[in-house]
């Protein structure tokens, strides 16, 4: 296991507004800082983050980013936010580094410079469980419960606004949650938490306050996990991803609604009386 | 002026999706496509984008990229959809274009891998007009004004949600509106924009529907405007930034709510009655 440090840093700071009514006001707005990640002392990249879990962004998007293959590759990630850098420490350097950051620059998406080329390009490598395995499914009961942990979770988000949730679940059981600035910083994370800890993706269900855009069903599905329920809605090429890999996506949902976009065979609906 | 194709492409498509009453409706979700940005025969970047205006969209990039310093260096922007690529045509060749698109794998944000290291030491170099310019204030009634005029505004959003709306104004005229999957690519737009015709930002207002992170900030700051408004909250740094340019930001703007998160100076607060 990677040795890692547990820094923390506030999460929001207070500042003084003016409203509508001409009235002083102070609220909180959420933290965004810098941190700079260092791997064998090269810089590699600067990533804007809330701060909550920076070790596990760093592990996550190292992972993502498929810079390291093992987690034994890595011997220790150093946070220190007094210089907000974060020093990766290998056990045998990466191999073909410039090779796999050179990548990034002509392949970068919407966000973060990701290896985007190269992940569409490994999408027949993915396989989901089959839509039949009774812990790769969601009945509508189960995604009334996921909604119901989301609502009932203490958040930066309620306090402060302006950060997206990410979580994850297996049926309505909430297994890790975490907010960032960026909804590709809080998947990373997530992703960063699963590799730590040995998760598996198959029998989880995938929760973001974000937009299901093409990177979003790609992280997540590289991730194996078969289902994923969203606050926002889906773009084509989310959607055209989720139907090729047959995973299920649930957008708009809160409370007791939600809009199913695709993966129907995965989904066991209990459907409300109509309105009258 | 650089000659500009204008490619078209549909910006929404309908999908058959399932409620929560059981019911399948057909909901139209925006575009999503891939456009990968060749300059003189050489990869540049892949953008994730509605397609609404990707010349403007791969203008406003070169811009705000810092690799490209005047127009008329640009000879051409020819974008075909059927390839999925834009290709930029130079008079005479981006000088150090390596040099210059290496810088952006250590200093990738969260979006679009911007040269943010770069922007940072560069603020110095911003000057916003004084604030006692009266073009570079704005007025309570003034705010409802564009605010109404947003709420007005057809748009994908209101079709097809999941996108975000950029647009620029003087005072409360609409003056450009750009709708686009991810706000980065949104504001680039508007500044590719405002660079073709030659509009300076001075006595301009940068409506968005994003947050005002780090990035968003200092690219409006970047085009010279000195007030920006947003339907969501706003970050730290954004805050932070904003504060030192003396930049007024308005956040939770929508009919008539607003929060002035900084450059108060620059706002004639005309307050609504208490609420009872």
């Amino acid at each position: 296991m990677p040795r890692l440090t547990a820094a923390t840093a506030p999460l929001t700071r207070t500042v003084d507004v003016l409203d509508e009514f001409g009235a002083t006001r102070h609220i909180a707005i959420p933290a965004e800082r810098a941190l700079t990640v260092f791997v064998d002392n090269r810089e590699l990249v600067t990533l804007m983050t809330l701060g909550a879990a920076p070790e596990l962004l760093v592990l996550g998007y190292l992972r993502n980013q498929r810079l390291v293959e093992h987690l034994t590759d890595i011997d220790s990630i150093t946070v220190d936010w007094d210089v907000q850098a974060a020093a990766v420490k290998t056990r045998a350097g990466i191999e073909h580094f410039e090779q796999k950051t050179a990548k990034r620059i002509v392949t970068t998406g919407c966000g973060q410079g990701t290896m985007f080329g190269d992940l569409m390009g490994d999408l027949e490598s993915i396989c989901l469980p089959a839509v039949n395995e009774p812990t790769a499914r969601i009945s509508q009961s189960a995604l009334y419960g996921l909604l119901n942990a989301m609502r009932v979770q203490e958040s930066t988000y309620k306090s402060a606004g302006s950060v997206h949730g990410c979580a994850l679940f297996r049926q309505d059981e909430l297994l890790t949650f975490v907010e960032d600035v960026g909804r590709h910083n809080a998947i990373d994370t997530i992703a960063g938490w699963m590799w730590l800890h040995g998760v598996g993706g198959g029998d989880k269900i995938f929760y973001t306050t974000g937009r299901l855009t093409s990177e979003m069903v790609i992280k997540s599905a590289q991730m194996g996990v078969p289902i994923i329920v969203s606050r926002s809605g889906v773009t084509q090429m989310g959607h055209e991803l989720a139907v090729q890999l047959k995973l299920a996506l649930f957008g708009r949902a809160m409370n007791r609604h939600f809009i199913c976009y695709s993966g129907f065979e995965r989904f066991d609906s209990q459907p409300e009386p109509a309105r009258s």
